[in-house]
C-alpha cells in the first residue's frame, strides 16, 4: 500500500539571502505525515519566473501533490499565479469568485480594492480557490498544485482549509528510544536491526548533551503491531 | 559583475518527516550572503541514494557551488559519500588521512576505532578534506560539491573552515524601510520605485501587529551608493 506522495517549493528571495527563517517547511511537513502523504522533496527558489515555472514542472510532473508558500500578494514581486498559469500552459484574468470575496472585504473595511489588490484576485483558468479565513485573499489548486500564501499565520490556514480535501494514506507511526552512547558504537547492532525490519524505516539522530554523546534512534513505519515488536527488539539491544 | 552561485542540498529524512526544524539552510542563507555567494536554490530529499545521487548531478551542473548537509556519520543510513562518489564517477574508501585523524582521536577518548567509525573515514577519490574542530570527522569538498555535517553545530563549524578558501564577489548589502500600511496601499508606488532601480532588488514582507497591516520593504544591492539613493527616495514616497 503507497501512500501518495508530495514536494513542496517554497519560492521567496527573503528565504535565500537569509533574511527569514522558513517556518512553513517544518509546519507542512508534520502536517502532511499526519495525512499519511509523504513529503519526498523540497525546493526553495527566488522570485524568478523561469525558475518558479522549472520547479513547478518538473514536481508536478514526479508526484502527486506540489504544495508551494510564498508570492501572491499584491506586490510587483508577486509573480507566483502567473507561473503557475504558465507552467499550466493556461490563462490568467481576475476572476469573479475571488474578486467578489476581496471587493467585499475591503468594502466591510473602508478600504479601496485598487489595482494592486486586484492581483489577488487573478487566478488561473479552470483553478480551485482555497478558502482564507485569516486575511481573505484565497489561495488555488491548479491541476496537482496547491497554491499558498507565504506568510505563516495565512499559510498555516490555508493548510488547515486544505488538507481534509486530500485523500491521505496510512499516517506513519513513529516511536524513538534515546540512547547515551556515541553513535559509532551504536551503528553496528542498529544495522544488524533496520535489516531484520524492511518495512520500517530506521534513522539515528546525534546529539551532545553536556559532553556527553548520544543518538535518538527514531523507527518509523505504517503497522502499529511491527513497530511495537520492533521497538520491544530495539530497547533490548541497546538497554537490555 | 556577477558574484558566484550557489544551491545547497539538504539531506534527511528527518526535515521531511516534520522530526526536525532544519537550522542549516537559515545559517548557510547567511553566511553566504555576506561573502557574496548568490544562493539561488535550495532542496531537501530523503536519506534515498537515486534521489541524492540526481539532485548532486543537477545542481552540481547548474552552479558554481553545492553546499550539502546531513549523511556523513557512522550509521547505516549515512549514506551521502556514497552517493558523491557515484554522481561523480569515481570511487570511494577509507583514506588514510582521514583514518589518521579519526584513529588519533579515539584513542585519545579510549574509544574503539571500530568498523562503523571507519565508515567516516570513507573519502571518495580526489576530495579534499573539511576541517571538522568540533567532532573531528571530516568533511569533503569533491569537484564544486562541498559537503558537511547535519548536526548544526558541526555544520556551522565546517562552513566557518570552508568559506574563507572560497572566492566571493561583492556582499549583497541590504537595508530596509518599516511602512505601517497595508501592502495593497503600498503596491503601487512600490512597483514604480523598483522599476527606477534596475540593479536593486525590492522585497515587501508583510506583517500584521496587534492587528496593524504593514510591510517591511528590503532593497537589496552591491553599490552601497545607490542603495542610499534609492533609500531617501523610498523615505520621501512612505515617510514623506
Amino acid at each position: 500500500m503507497n501512500n501518495p506522495t508530495a514536494a513542496m517549493l517554497v519560492i521567496g528571495d527573503e528565504i535565500l539571502s537569509g533574511r527569514t527563517r522558513d517556518a512553513n517547511m517544518y509546519h507542512l511537513a508534520g502536517q502532511l505525515t499526519s495525512a499519511g502523504i509523504d513529503l519526498k522533496e523540497v525546493r526553495v527558489v527566488s522570485d524568478d519566473a523561469p525558475a518558479i515555472v522549472a520547479a513547478v514542472k518538473a514536481l508536478s510532473a514526479t508526484y502527486t501533490h506540489v504544495f508551494t508558500s510564498g508570492g501572491i500578494g499584491p506586490t510587483h514581486d508577486d509573480i507566483t499565479a502567473d507561473c503557475i498559469a504558465e507552467a499550466f500552459g493556461v490563462s490568467i484574468d481576475v476572476r469573479a469568485d475571488a474578486a467578489g470575496l476581496l471587493s467585499a472585504h475591503y468594502a466591510s473595511s473602508g478600504k479601496e480594492f485598487n489595482a494592486a489588490r486586484q492581483r489577488m484576485a487573478r487566478i488561473p483558468d479552470g483553478a480551485m480557490l482555497i478558502d482564507n479565513p485569516v486575511s481573505v485573499a484565497p489561495g488555488f489548486t491548479m491541476g496537482n498544485v496547491h497554491v499558498m500564501a507565504g506568510v505563516p499565520s495565512v499559510f498555516t490556514a490555508m493548510v488547515a482549509s486544505l488538507l481534509p480535501t486530500l485523500t491521505g494514506g496510512a499516517p506513519l507511526l513513529s516511536r524513538s528510544l534515546r540512547v547515551e552512547r556515541g553513535e559509532g558504537d551504536i551503528a553496528g547492532p542498529l544495522g544488524d536491526f533496520a535489516a531484520r525490519y524492511p518495512t520500517l524505516s530506521v534513522g539515528s539522530y546525534p546529539f551532545q548533551d553536556n559532553g556527553m554523546y548520544g543518538a535518538n534512534l527514531v523507527v518509523r513505519g505504517q503497522d502499529a503491531g511491527t513497530l511495537d515488536e520492533a521497538m520491544v527488539d530495539l530497547g533490548a539491544i541497546f538497554h537490555g
